[in-house]
């Protein structure tokens, strides 16, 4: 019996699981509540229902295994996360959790056995937490959830460590990865794209090619606060000028670059000083970041940037200072995953995209310890973190029937 | 006798009211404060030392006169404020007033009689008050403190009204232009420039050729706070883009425009919002303003900027909308004004420049009823409102000097 997946059975878990939100501000289901807890025991029923083994792990990740015929060969691990940032959406995360239940499920109902164990995973708190980290569990998995990050506090003055506890893990234990190397074969995740780019393309699939690395920056731009009346154009050193100048240059430069391949680069923080209409802005500091999938890529586009807008500033006038926030490495997803992907795309008819990942995953972590690799599936108007993030019903049933192909391909390719 | 200003007594009249200053914030005498009151006293005895008769106005302007050989001659009325911002500096409109003070008191030492009357003005309240006005003494004067801006109340909910009184005021018989029409003949103030062009051309006088008007506005720009790394650039409507190219394309224009006569245009506010680092900014609103001494110059000059900002944003795909927040009309200072200014310079073998005040002052206010004028002397860096303002001795007493010899011309042209 070939399996299939069960269209209703998936629907009704994304409706029901969704609905669990703070009633005063939906869709908020935030990791470490009452409201996350319940959801996790409900979604500890429904894998047993889908004859998964329910266990948790000492990061909190809630897992539902299912057995393979080879008891030594290395796991198949698919899943997402079931926190909810405040005031978010009815897919983002749940979906790929869901879908991967289901999957599952449909395995147990037509009695496939796979080569390799399969485990659907609940990453605990995957959004940036009220601790300050976010992907925790996956940190967790992947040996990275520090001390540091688990000393951190919440506006109560709970240690993060202390919140991983309450959630049922064992944070006593976090000494390194929690798997061995090899043990895990491949982690795949569907989540939705959260950006346009399906929608706009008119394309079910997407096949992440990996996860962005981002570079953020802080620039300040010293001037003069003289009197807007009495200073003459010639004579004023505005460091507002000089910051509007480089918010040019970055748009342009960055308009230019995402031609050739996916390049961002967006100013989201901007504060001028003193503030006063009639004072010319003495200081101004921004915030700025750029992704790319290309490490080098990335830091070549952002020395080029900083360059060009130095010679900007001093056009100006204005001082200009630099300097860096923060640098994450991308994940390049892994090439057998991309093509279990794009092959079950085919079996299934459904046109699919290649397209790197702008946002952050838990699969980034994971890509740490094990190839991991993505799909996404359309978000409406490319919307997320809010109430009408929308994935259209057809696309949320390609998205797991995709997710279902590729685990078989993966499933028969790592065993050659 | 020739009338000569007594450079030592003004230097330390300057000295001893510049030092009348909250000792936390040097140089803070808030108009309607004790310090303010205590200022006042002091100045009220040395008018009297002056041979000047002192009364207050009901606008709460402290005067002190000295009769003209010619009875019913309108009065030449010269001055300018005693109150200072927070954390201002020891020349911005006290040297005004001192100077004008010396004037007197050098003609009184000399026994030397003016045809017309001659008043010594210290306005109430010039500087940006706890209660919204400013020039609150020279409105008054002119009958344009209206019964809406006498309700406005400070912080203690104190009416501005109120303040008044307690400043010596009555604002009860505040119902129209405290003096009849044609009973001043002139009002002339001493300032310090307050801007760099005098000191930028090494100039000691400055001829005031009238006060800028100013027109202040809103913009709004409106786009969409997509995801900042999953939303390609071309699918961007990224409101900052729009504000940045307008910031530009302003200081462009105002450039440009200030080649040819005077006109300067500033962004001194402009806020982000969401404002974070990793959502591309939905909404920009900044507040520009724009200033010269021709008032269709600079309807023309806003509306200029305005049509050419509303077709960038809409390049940049970004809703402008724009709201006029104030709009104040041009000075132009009286001819015979600025002769005797400049005949007095002259005279005095100083060299002297024509420039429009970039700042309101209360020759604005005391120009709706009388003809006015207004000559400047260098600030050291252009700078003011803070404690590092300066103007030189020398330029002082040159200022004090030029006032003196446009007294007695004006005297005489007037009388003509």
């Amino acid at each position: 019996m070939i399996p299939q997946i069960g269209a209703a059975r998936l629907l009704t878990r994304l409706e029901e699981l969704a609905h669990l939100t703070d009633p005063a501000r939906p869709y908020t289901r935030r990791a470490f509540t009452p409201l996350y807890e319940q959801g996790r025991a409900w979604l500890r029923a429904e894998m047993e229902q889908a004859g998964l083994t329910v266990t948790m792990d000492a990061g909190g990740n809630l897992i539902g295994r299912r057995a393979g015929s080879t008891p030594d060969a290395p796991t198949l691990l698919i899943g997402s996360h079931t926190d909810t940032v405040v005031g978010g959406g009815r897919f983002d995360g749940i979906l790929g959790v869901l879908a991967a239940l289901e999957v599952a499920h449909s395995l147990h109902d037509a009695g496939h056995e796979l080569t390799h164990a399969l485990e659907v995973v609940d990453f605990l708190s995957e959004e940036p937490s009220d601790y300050g980290a976010s992907c925790v569990g996956s940190r967790a998995l992947a040996g990275t959830l520090t001390p540091e990050l688990l000393a951190q506090t919440n506006a109560h003055g709970e240690t993060l460590e202390h919140a991983v506890r309450r959630a049922g893990g064992r944070p006593e234990l976090l000494h390194g990865p929690l798997r061995e190397a090899g043990s895990v074969a491949a982690y795949l995740e569907l989540h939705i794209e959260q950006g346009p780019v399906l929608e706009t393309a008119g394309v079910p699939i997407g096949v992440v090619s990996g996860i962005v690395g981002i570079e953020r920056w802080e620039l300040t731009f010293g001037g003069r606060p003289d009197h807007a009346g009495t200073t003459p154009m010639t004579l004023r050193q505005d460091a507002l000028v000089g910051a509007a100048g480089c918010v040019s240059l970055l748009h342009r430069l960055a308009l230019e670059a995402d031609r050739h391949a996916p390049l961002v680069a967006t100013v989201g923080q901007l504060r001028v000083s003193p503030g006063n209409s009639n004072v010319i802005p003495g200081e101004v500091t921004l915030i700025f970041e750029a992704r790319a999938l290309d490490a080098e890529r990335l830091s070549g586009f952002v020395a080029d940037f900083l360059e060009q807008a130095d010679s900007l500033a001093r056009g100006a006038d204005v001082r200009l200072s630099a300097k860096l926030v923060s640098r994450a490495a991308p994940l390049v997803c892994g090439v057998q995953l991309q093509s279990a992907v794009r092959a079950a795309c085919a079996e299934l008819n459904l046109p699919c995209l290649t397209l790197p990942s702008g946002a952050g995953h838990d699969a980034m972590q994971v890509g740490l310890l094990a190839p991991a690799g993505m799909l996404f599936v359309p978000s409406v108007g490319g919307r997320s973190h809010t109430p009408e993030e929308l994935t259209r019903e057809a696309d949320v049933l390609a998205g797991a029937r995709v997710l279902l192909g590729a685990v078989l391909k993966l499933d028969e390719a790592l065993s050659a």
